[in-house]
């Protein structure tokens, strides 16, 4: 059995989206088990109309929850103990839950995950990885927004969790890796960025392949399998790539609608479109992975609808079954081994 | 008469797509006249095809151009005097160019400008100012790469240009401005871009409307006229919605291939595509204008082709019709002088 916490306070829309979010995951999850945390008035009703998921889970009353617009710091102040995430999280930090899921302030979830977790032994930086999808599939890309700036060495945890993460997820023994930076010579960028192309370098990873410095527009044609940035540009980068989904979404649906061939040619299309659709729906592939901390916390965008909610409960529940965190654990000790003797 | 003088060795092709794109701005701007700056041997059979723009432009043969993978300071020690970078620039400062373009290497092109025309006493920042499609027109981003990282001041001033570019471009009076950040909520994000946040809102400027921060996807919404970041973030921003618009492109290409019915509804659809494509097309609206100089440069795409070199150009020709550098040098002063009171 693979236990969720969920956070069903968390998200723009809370439990109505979280709980229709976990209904859907379930189906196609076998043994999974739901901890969940929020409001009983709020959350009861809505929970009640999914019979199946009540009997795959657990309902825990919580005496408040976190505002998405709290600071990190007054969410960790005022939530320790009583709100909804913080003992989502708690539930993986005693063993209670594999994996915790929420849709809330990534702020106070990094915090919180922060504060109740800990930080592994053998990183010194957290991170958010998230998914792409690319032309050629999917790949990683950390930090999304944990933590603004990052040292060299940091990047290179960051570089080293995010290829433990992809081996794991998609069964590839030694992923790609590419520093995001602002062109693709040696010499342009910000200098930690290229000290830690450097050490990607001259420390012959075995769990990876260095393949360089890439470019913004280098992410989604999928030249690596993992782009690792610190968390600003990175969050940037996120939100950049979604904002132009929909509007070229938004223009289609415009110019599609124009004349009465375009919109003959829609019906004919309509299969293609949906598959479109599917390679780049931003809620499909939403969730992100709070790396570098002693369990799995995942964060789902906050504008979430239940099919994306249940896609990082998906994450959540593979990365259990694949053993992800023992497996970085791993990677960075080699990692941290190899670099003393550098 | 509008005098540009043209790099025509820059960009990844050279005088094949310069000067084509010359030919082609030549054709939809009254009274315009080109320097065009290269070597001879290559430009002249180049140019020879294009008896109207012979015509209309006068050719100087230049020692040596400026390779696209050189460091910026080697090119300007290398390319001093020589390159036809160079010579293309410093017809701005002799007065007999009104503005430059080109689609060389772009720290090469920075570096020269920046020595060569040396920055206004008014700014304390150059920045590259890009024109960003958006759902509901046109957007103006800056910095896309001329500097790495700035502070709270340099910002505030990229807001003044960047707002004089618009108001120029688009004849709005007071154009609304925001800073790209990782949060809308004013807590979140590098001290820079917050202290800058204060300043904006408490120095009430005349000339734009500061609206606070904005993520990344509020860029291709267009809820802002004029977005501003330093040049790391908003090259990284610039290059992952590129990106993206032409992963989007090759999924459609591959989606509408598959059955024989998106196939039909794809020729049905061909009016649609191209008014798609037309909008969103990277190479369409590339033209990044470095600002803060004592000189209009125009920094095309490197991987450009000849219709977006021709943008470049019409920007070029749009700013110096408009006396865009009389009016940022008056926005500026107005700025430092409610500063000082303030």
């Amino acid at each position: 059995m693979i236990r969720i916490s969920v956070d069903v306070m968390g998200g723009d829309y809370g439990p109505e989206v979280t709980i229709e979010g976990a209904a859907v995951a379930q189906k196609h999850l076998p043994n999974v088990h739901f901890l969940f945390y929020g409001i009983e008035e709020v959350v009861k009703p809505i929970l009640k109309k999914y019979p199946h998921l009540v009997a795959a889970s657990q309902f825990y009353n919580t005496e408040s929850y976190t505002r998405m617009d709290e600071k990190p710091s007054q969410a960790l102040r005022i939530g320790r103990g009583k709100s909804s995430m913080w003992h989502a999280i708690e539930a993986v930090k005693n063993g209670e839950a594999d994996a915790c899921v929420s849709a809330g302030n990534t702020g106070a979830l990094m915090a919180m995950s922060h504060f109740c977790l800990k930080m592994m032994a053998e990183s010194n930086r957290p991170g958010i990885a998230g998914i792409w999808p690319t032309l050629r599939g999917e790949s990683i890309v950390l930090d999304i927004g944990a933590t603004i700036g990052a040292s060299a060495d940091q990047l290179v945890d960051l570089a080293v969790m995010g290829a433990g993460m992809f081996r794991t997820l998609y069964n590839v023994e030694k992923p790609s890796v590419g520093l995001l930076n602002v062109g693709v010579e040696e010499v342009k960028g910000l200098d930690e960025i290229k000290k830690a192309g450097i050490i990607l370098r001259e420390v012959q990873l075995e769990g990876l392949e260095y393949k360089g410095f890439i470019e913004g527009n280098d992410i989604g044609k999928g030249v690596v399998d993992v782009v690792v940035t610190e968390g600003f540009s990175g969050n940037i980068a996120l939100k950049v790539a979604e904002g132009t989904a929909r509007q070229i979404a938004g223009l289609l649906n415009i110019v599609m609608r124009r004349s009465i061939f375009s919109r003959l040619g829609y019906v004919l299309s309509r299969g293609a479109f949906r598959q479109l659709k599917q390679k780049i729906d931003p809620d499909r592939i939403n969730g992100g992975v709070l790396l570098g901390l002693n369990g799995i916390v995942i964060k789902s965008h906050g504008g979430v609808n239940a099919g994306g909610f249940a896609s990082a409960i998906r994450i959540g529940y593979e990365m259990v079954n694949n053993e992800l965190l023992k497996k970085i654990v791993e990677d960075l000790r080699h990692f941290h081994e190899n670099k003393m003797t550098f």
